[in-house]
């Protein structure tokens, strides 16, 4: 069965303490579909000792960019981000919400300016973490669904 | 970086030699999503002797069901699905392009037969295999995207 072990990587980035579940999100905001290049590892709803069961993934060969880390925070605030290289934890991100999230999210308001064509970045206020709700800035509508609305 | 190795599985199913960039394909023929309550492991782009790159899914404690298994030949004939018992393959199980689907793909035409709410299972006849051609025994019509349209 030795073939079929996932070994470590070495370089690139494991996202760790994925909420159970959460793992395809990860994979959808990270674009990692059926194009992807590198390898990607996922495993979902292993046992965690802090968590229960979490999910992980790990990429090889890239590093994640701040605006993709807040994405990830949105949806899964627990995630440690470890940048591998040379087979070693060089960074360990603990992921932070954002007070505000530019950029990221798509206002569920149709008539909102930041859904017209103008050139307005989409911006949310974070007003409570736990449980998370963001309003948006221009219209000040509640965000629903913050998962789905990632962009 | 021990900790963040997959170890083989004790019990369940190892769908190997999926064309790269299918695993997530795959995962949705089984039913695998954000309410997944077993372990699993997917690996996407990573080397492959026989075939340069390819895609590894494994699920623990679930052994594949004869449609499952006629519905990820449609779309990856290429797999090898290997029962894992006890840490040990139990069986191993080459899959194979049926002549005929039956009741795992939508018709493309909604006046078909098939897409009405008669009791009638869809039906495709295997024309070619390589490349694959499906024609639905109804209405006589192409199906176009064939993983697109398994059900």
């Amino acid at each position: 069965m030795r073939e079929l072990r996932v070994t470590p990587i070495k370089n690139g980035t494991v996202v760790d303490h994925i909420p159970a579940g959460m793992a395809l999100k990860v994979l959808k905001i990270l674009g990692i579909g059926d194009g992807v290049t590198s390898t990607v590892t996922v495993a979902m709803h292993v046992p965690s000792q802090a968590m229960g069961w979490k999910d992980i993934v790990k990429v090889e060969d890239r590093e994640l960019g701040t605006r993709e880390i807040d994405k990830i925070a949105l949806i899964a605030p627990t995630v440690t981000v470890n940048v591998i290289r040379n087979y070693n934890v060089a960074e360990k991100v603990r992921v932070k919400l954002p007070d505000r999230a530019v950029g990221i999210l798509r206002c569920g308001n149709p008539n909102c300016i930041s859904n017209s064509h103008e050139p307005v970045e989409s911006e949310f206020l974070v007003k409570t973490k736990n449980p998370l709700r963001v309003f948006c800035k221009y219209c000040d509508r509640e965000l629903e669904d913050i998962a789905a609305n990632i962009v």
